[in-house]
């Protein structure tokens, strides 16, 4: 499994990734799926993938060695790309490609062409944007409304996303909140796991403000994970017991 | 949707579900989905459903009725099953009577035979027990270690849960954690809504202790969910920011 986050707030993106790969729960690695591309000054683009292995390492593959311009000939790649919503695309053309080599084989072999991408970034000139791009090569944008975006096991650290992040957040809360979010999904799910990778971006700063990668035992992460812990405990016993007594009962009751 | 989840403590056993069913997102209706059968004294048992409700609900008319018995011909219902694995059983019979009755014939037009049931209780001269069965009839229980089943849509409420509910818990304590692992559930899917339905029953009491509606509005349940959405906002709000700054970077990174 994986789980990546994506937060867009005012302030500017913050993207966070899990690192554990699995084909079965007998075969456990570790693989990089926060990827950034940098040109300070003039861009930042900050890819993280979900899904199978095989597919996303082709996408990124494509993204840097380029896809020929069905027009021009020339080699697209992220870095050539002159929008955000161009890029997008790219990927979307990139997915396709890997789609139209290995897509038939995967499904005659039981396996599934399983991928999705969340997309941020700002290129000089343009907005600051968060997407997320699915198999089809499709995608859709968080929104103000929306600000985050998760791709891979995403149920368990949604409810403290929907709660505590919203577009006016202060950026080091909505890492702190997405740390927060990867921690109750590392709890459920074996299949995510340490070391996570974090990425900062302010708006219109064109590089990376935090690009790091917690190990476990790290020690902030580690005092996160507790205080956390012993805040929910302290939190659910200092809400008074239910009073309720026997009430009405249900359709089988032979009372 | 649906949620439900039983909790087997040392004092007891806690069950709650929502009522909410939807056949597509512009049919919502409200159906009971915890059910009791009790003689006071006796016995008590609790069936939590999920899954198609035209399934869930036959299987219930079987366990009212009554299924043959292959070797007596007589009717065995719920109150006649001597012990509460003989009661399991049965339950997994009812299922397995309607998959032979519908279960192609929903296949054939793009149904899915799918139901799962949660069945607590206890029998006089018998252990408090909780079993989560299958569409296949077959079953698994609690133990001390893993004290809690969920059926439905369980991935919200489970992080709460694994970190408040222990078989030590207190039986008032565990029903407060259920309704909070509801709470988040209902927060994360519309699918899954009020009224909510719980049960509570002592460990060799034989009758239901709560037996209770939570309707909307219903004034402690709405004090516990402001409470611990208060709780969050305060405790991810007391956590350090986190300190990090820009580290090594990804695969892609072209600094």
């Amino acid at each position: 499994m994986t789980y990546c986050v994506g937060i867009s707030v005012r302030e500017g993106l913050v993207m966070i990734a899990d690192t554990r790969t699995n084909a079965g729960i007998d075969n456990i690695a570790t693989f990089r799926k926060l990827h950034v591309i940098e040109e300070p000054g003039e861009r930042i683009m900050v890819v993280c993938t979900s899904g199978n292995l095989s597919v996303s390492q082709a996408v990124l593959n494509y993204l840097q060695e380029g896809i020929e311009n069905p027009d021009t000939g020339a080699l697209d790649t992220l870095l050539t790309m002159p929008s955000m919503f161009k890029a997008a695309q790219l990927i979307g053309r990139a997915i396709r490609t890997v789609y139209a080599t290995d897509g038939r084989s995967l499904e005659e072999h039981n396996g599934r062409f399983d991928v999705a991408l969340l997309f941020g970034g700002q290129i000089k000139g343009g907005k600051m944007r968060l997407f997320m791009i699915y198999s089809a090569g499709n995608f859709i944008e968080v929104t103000v409304d929306t600000p985050y975006l998760q791709i891979g096991e995403h149920k368990y650290g949604k409810p403290i996303l929907d709660r505590a992040v919203n577009y006016n957040t202060d950026i080091g809360d909505a890492l702190k909140v997405g740390l927060i979010s990867m921690d109750s999904t590392m709890r459920s799910n074996l299949g995510v796991g340490m070391p996570i990778d974090i990425l900062v971006a302010r708006r219109d700063a064109f590089k990376a403000e935090i690009n790091h990668r917690i190990e476990p035992g790290e020690p902030y992460y580690h005092d996160l994970r507790e205080r956390w812990s012993a805040a929910l405990r302290a939190a659910h016993i200092a809400i008074p017991r239910p009073p309720y007594a026997t009430g009405k009962s249900g359709v089988l009751d032979v009372e």
